[in-house]
């Protein structure tokens, strides 16, 4: 057998293995006739790029075996999960994985058996599949998450195999263009390969339909060098292949000697379902949409159907593939690189294997001085931004920053007095910042900067994700399919924790007052609630200090996603950094300094979470100390969102006992809140004094204004406080009444001033703590 | 004057308002020298993008005049707010549609102070904008939006400007390919241009910095035929431009001919902030990003800004361009168009203004017969498609269907009885209803699904969009963006209503069984409630004649969004026609022949919301009935999930008093909703019989399994509500205590024999009501 036979033998293998997955509960090696009881009852699976994903596996094999290549294998389409399952069972990866799915035939049986069966295996790419980072589900993200991979990882090439459905979607027609932002000098090489069978669900694809001359533009105009390979007969298909790759690896090795060319990429165009049924019920099917999924279902009880899904298999010439025992061929295993080398068993698509721990200066040493509570002011993420400038230092080559140009904006800019932006296109004299080395990767995309981010973690690497809060909604989809991804993992051991996926979330609604309305919007929170409480953490730290004592927890943090909602704009500081390392521990805590209740039960509880609401509470705690100081007032500030949940709920979530003790259970508690109000009322329904909250947030009303306009326009002001507290306290009596005009007559003057000099009233910009 | 030089004077006297708009509270005409009380205290606003956009739209004036081309103007880079306002106060529309506003001193006195002014006008181009259907607060819509507004039209020109920011964004990457569905012979023309101004907010463009030839080889990769205008003298630049315009317009004129030529598209590069300042504090500004927002601030208090700002607006020779009372001089106005032609007036621009109702068949024609109740299936969408189809055929010009591949797999396929996709590559003899005309779009990106609809509801028709439930989370934000664009419509007499936008998501989380985990979460419910009552309504109708009423309804509804929540797969059918009517015009009701409450006050209330939540209720009631015949049992079932809001939340909210006589305020609930549970607890949180609200949902539990499954591992199977009815429910005795050892026992069992067999027991799959 010379190579290409053995390739075309693993090709064949492959595929068999791929349908008997979709098809086969029993008789895995055909050794009798095929029978309906041999047959899945409910027929799941992708078919369509199957082959495809196969034929490029074991051919990418012979050059890591040639060239002691350094390979990993991300699967666009990600619905080709029997390939991805074929070949790693293939390898060997999946029996060391899973040893109950042995190498032999009764691995095989288990193997077939288990997939998109209940209690078995998805029938996607999927965290489970060994060798993967990318689940296959929604698709897009793949040239995002290989060039995530990429980075930092000089020696590597990510070999992606981008569908031509996927292709179509926003996020991955973007992401072509990080090669600019990859320096083949330090980081390691994407190759993407555009498979172009043809078809989608049930329509053609757009990039398989254009001529042949545009595409070839295209891929230029992004930036690479097309080789194109197309054929529908698989032995000059091999041929071609295997040149074009001899050709491409050429080329990389050129690249990463400074040649300077552009990056490679390949057309790969072959049949939809290639080898699959030419037709079915005289309807053509391979090269069609109709081989998408299943190509025919409903075999048992239909002997002609059984028939021919029979000779389907029989054509791989299964008896040249496996061994009596099952297990493949000595001309097939010859095709597997040799432990980590093989793509389905390299470490870095199992990052947590690799994962060093970040070196964290420590961030005390960034600490603000506070000598009394609230009196001066900081802007809290420009403050974050020294810590983050030597985390950036301290760890070279494996911390990103990533930003939809914002990190200046968001004031994190002290990390460019370490580093720069990344950047491999054109640098002009005037430019700031730029450079090839850069260990900020900022692009106008967030769906670029998450799919790079969790690319770089499922690596095994750290970073954090800043953004305009209400611009984080853009990814939403793929937060929850990240989430998901870690939540699957927590039953897989073999998958090794990795670095957890952190947000800072800045410009947030509540400064987005020169924006306006598009800019405002704090429902990522809502969210991100959503999934499971095992993977999920917001903190909302109201100052500079709280916001050095949280970020220092993420980073530390594994397999989670940390949410930091922290604004950019001066706020007051509250808390030297001893007191608050404590806050952020217990993660919710009393004021004692904004309280007068020691010693006593309140008369009532002020909360808030967030640091605009925090600011607005404490005035509002000053003013009802100032004007009812009889009134025992007790605040309490929550950095921790999740502590509001029962302990049953949440991990972080406190116990009842707790919860009454410092909110008491009947006492009225008003509850200023960052975000959405009903995201504390859904977190908190069933505690006891619930039917004594009352939540103010934003309620979606918002434009161009200014930030005190903008908070009375939801009622989170100060003034309205004051007056929600007279509301709520019974028998407080005329004092009372009286202030409650008062504070209502303030918001009206407040208003009328801003209105007339399109400004806030001093007193409100310049508010502080009355001692 | 020759045109050029009218065009330079439209151009100066826009960028002159510009910059007033961003500076001054008064003084507008600087017939003294400018002090500090001329200045606002607060500098917001944009001047990076605002002369390109200036400059286009006076060129576009005079091809409407030379042509009288009807045509509209998208502006992309939405935070050139300053320029949209400028150019529709030239044309006299501003003045139109906000008479205060008047063109004149006065009135653009008022016009500088009211931008981004508390109390005035956002800073983006927004709703309140005349002329404009693209908000540009978030970027990477402006291309998908145009080609929305140019189906169908086939008179139409849509010029969109696309800044080299919001290029970098996946949407519009995405977007450049919609030419592929665009048919010049019955739909308009959109002619993107490119503003190459070379800085995002701190960051250059990629595609300003990448090789000339590597980005025309990228525009034609796209498919079209670019232009390439560069420059910084203003006189060459007028030149270039008007040529290269006169060049595009006669390709233009000449695909509308046919001859089948790509569509040109323009390329402009001009500096940032052009004609601004050219540096500040010994740094350049113009051409470059110091230029993005407010190139210099602090003018109050700073002499030397004073008079720099000063010479800047001078340097636009205001008083050439404006008479002594402030309006603008014959020159400039020769280059405005009449009426309707002006851009910033274009009805299109306006389309509730040009919206004819659809001519909708009576949907009852397409019901589904039920004699009894629960006793056969259909499969909801499969119905609906006929309903859709015969809404095609009698809309040809005025409704799409849109859809990222899944028409077909939603079971909408009668619609192909009717019409085709629309397909404008190449079609080969094997594909199937594929055709120029279709009006079907289908395109694997949710993105630009969401973005042509939106453009296409806006400009005055009619759309629906069907998608799975699990990837409409991709287009969350534009969701958020649209549903605040009708929001601010509200305000803003003079916009018309325009159509619903229409979601119908189908494929949901309870029948993702075969595709698994990722493909399962039904959160869109979540964020579409964090926006305004006023403008989304969320239905969930449980069988196909429900299913039939409501999208009847949402198709003759205006400004809102609709989300329809409906599965492809077969479900019992509930109710007849004139059942279903009833039952969906109150949105919540019994199910009488379900219940055995009857004239009495029941033991239990079983209620139930979305399809496969019902069944199972239903399948709960009858083992109820039969176990504990005594038992007392009250099912209800909700279509219109905002019934559960209090009345003064939503304007569908039912009264204390309904939710009370209906739910009981002390009886034990057992709320089965199809998606996440604490979203029904956020609605009712404040209904007295809260407290014995318990709700099943989603709660992150799946992978690919059987349906039934699928409900075990979330607990909203009937077993375990039978198991939540005894638990909950007071004395009800040993024999309760054995039917819920049976119920655990049968759960069990179905577990067993699905892993075992590979799909759920036949009892399960052929359940119906017993009579």
């Amino acid at each position: 057998m010379d190579v290409l036979e053995r390739i075309d033998a693993f090709w064949r293998a492959a595929n068999y293995l791929s349908v008997g997955q979709i098809y086969l509960l029993d008789n895995p090696l055909l050794r009798e006739p095929l029978r309906d009881e041999h047959i899945k009852p409910r027929l799941l699976g992708h078919w369509g790029t199957t082959p495809g994903l196969n034929l490029i596996f074991a051919h990418l094999n012979r050059i890591i075996l040639e060239r002691d290549q350094d390979m990993i294998y991300v699967a666009g389409p990600g619905h080709g999960g029997p390939a991805a399952v074929a070949f790693s069972w293939l390898e060997g990866t999946y029996s060391e994985r899973y040893p109950e799915v042995s190498q032999d035939a009764r691995g095989m049986k288990r193997l077939f058996r288990q997939f998109s069966f209940p209690g078995g295996v998805p029938s996607h790419v999927a965290p489970e599949t060994p060798g993967s980072i990318h689940e296959g589900g929604e698709l897009g993200y793949s040239l995002a998450h290989a060039y995530g991979a990429a980075f930092d990882n000089p020696d590597l090439v990510v070999a992606c195999v981008v569908g031509d459905g996927e292709a179509e979607t926003g996020p991955l027609a973007a992401s072509w263009h990080s090669n600019k932002f990859l320096n083949p000098a330090r980081d390691g090489i994407v190759l993407p390969i555009l498979h172009l069978n043809g078809y989608k669900i049930a329509n053609p694809t757009v990039l398989a339909r254009i001529p042949e001359a545009e595409l070839l533009k295209l891929m230029e105009g992004y930036g690479y060098r097309p080789h194109v390979v197309a054929g529908d007969d698989p032995k000059a298909v091999h041929r071609l292949l295997a040149d074009t790759l001899d050709t491409v690896f050429d080329e990389i090795a050129a690249i990463k000697s400074g040649s300077g060319d552009p990056l490679p990429m390949i057309i790969l165009r072959t049949p939809k379902g290639w080898t699959g049924p030419k037709e079915f019920d005289g309807l053509p099917v391979e090269g069609t949409w109709r081989s998408h999924q299943v190509p025919f279902g409903a075999v048992r009880g239909h002997p002609e159907r059984l028939r021919l899904l029979e000779e389907w298999l029989r054509s791989y010439r299964p008896e040249e593939l496996f061994d009596a025992d099952g297990r493949p061929v000595d001309e097939i295993r010859a095709l597997v690189p040799r432990g980590p080398r093989r793509m389905s068993g390299n470490p870095h698509a199992n990052g947590g294997e690799i994962l060093r721990p970040l070196v964290l200066p420590d961030f005390r040493d960034y600490a603000v001085e506070v000598k009394e509570p609230a009196t001066t002011h900081s802007e809290p993420t420009r403050v974050l931004g020294a810590f983050l400038r030597d985390v950036i230092a301290n760890n070279p080559d494996n911390f990103r920053l990533v930003g939809p140009d914002e990190t200046a904006s968001n004031r994190l800019s002290a990390v460019f007095e370490t580093t720069q932006r990344t950047w491999d296109a054109e640098v002009l004299p005037t430019d700031e910042n730029l450079g090839p080395d850069g260990r900020v990767l900022e692009v106008l995309s967030e769906h670029l900067c998450q799919g790079w981010l969790e690319g770089y973690l499922l690596t095994g690497r750290h970073g954090l994700f800043n953004s305009y809060e209400a611009f984080i909604h853009i990814v939403d989809s793929m937060f929850n399919q990240h989430a998901k991804w870690l939540d699957a993992c927590q039953d897989i051991p073999w998958r090794r924790p990795i670095a957890s996926l952190n947000y800072l979330l800045s410009s947030h609604v509540w400064r987005q007052d020169h924006n306006g309305f598009t800019h405002q919007d704090p429902g990522f929170l809502d969210i991100v609630v959503n999934k499971k409480a095992s993977v999920v953490r917001v903190y909302l730290p109201p100052d500079a200090n709280t916001l050095l004592s949280v970020a220092d927890h993420c980073l530390r943090s594994r397999n989670y996603v940390n949410v930091i909602v922290a604004g950019k704009q001066p706020v007051l500081n509250l808390m030297s950094m001893d007191e608050a390392i404590i806050h952020c521990t217990r993660g919710i805590g009393i004021l004692p300094w904004a309280s007068n209740d020691a010693g006593a039960k309140p008369d009532v509880v002020l909360a808030c979470c967030g640091d605009v609401p925090t600011q607005e509470t404490l005035a509002a705690a000053a003013l009802l100390r100032e004007h009812l100081p009889e009134l025992k007032v007790r605040v309490i500030n929550i950095v921790d969102l999740m502590r509001l949940q029962p302990p049953e709920e949440h991990p972080h979530g406190m116990s009842d006992a707790e919860f009454d003790s410092l909110f008491t259970v009947d006492r009225p508690i008003i509850l200023n809140f960052h975000g959405y109000p009903w995201l504390i009322h859904r977190l908190t329904y069933r505690r006891r004094g619930h039917h004594n909250l009352h939540v103010r947030g934003y309620k979606e009303e918002g434009t161009t204004t200014t930030p005190f306009d903008m908070a009375m326009l939801n009622d989170i002001d100060r003034y309205h406080l004051v007056m929600d507290v007279i509301d709520r306290v019974p028998g407080l009596g005329e004092r009372a009444a009286h202030l409650r005009q008062e504070m209502a007559d303030r918001r009206l003057a407040a208003r009328r001033y801003t209105r007339e000099h399109g400004d806030d009233p001093a007193e409100i910009r310049d508010w502080t703590w009355p001692y």
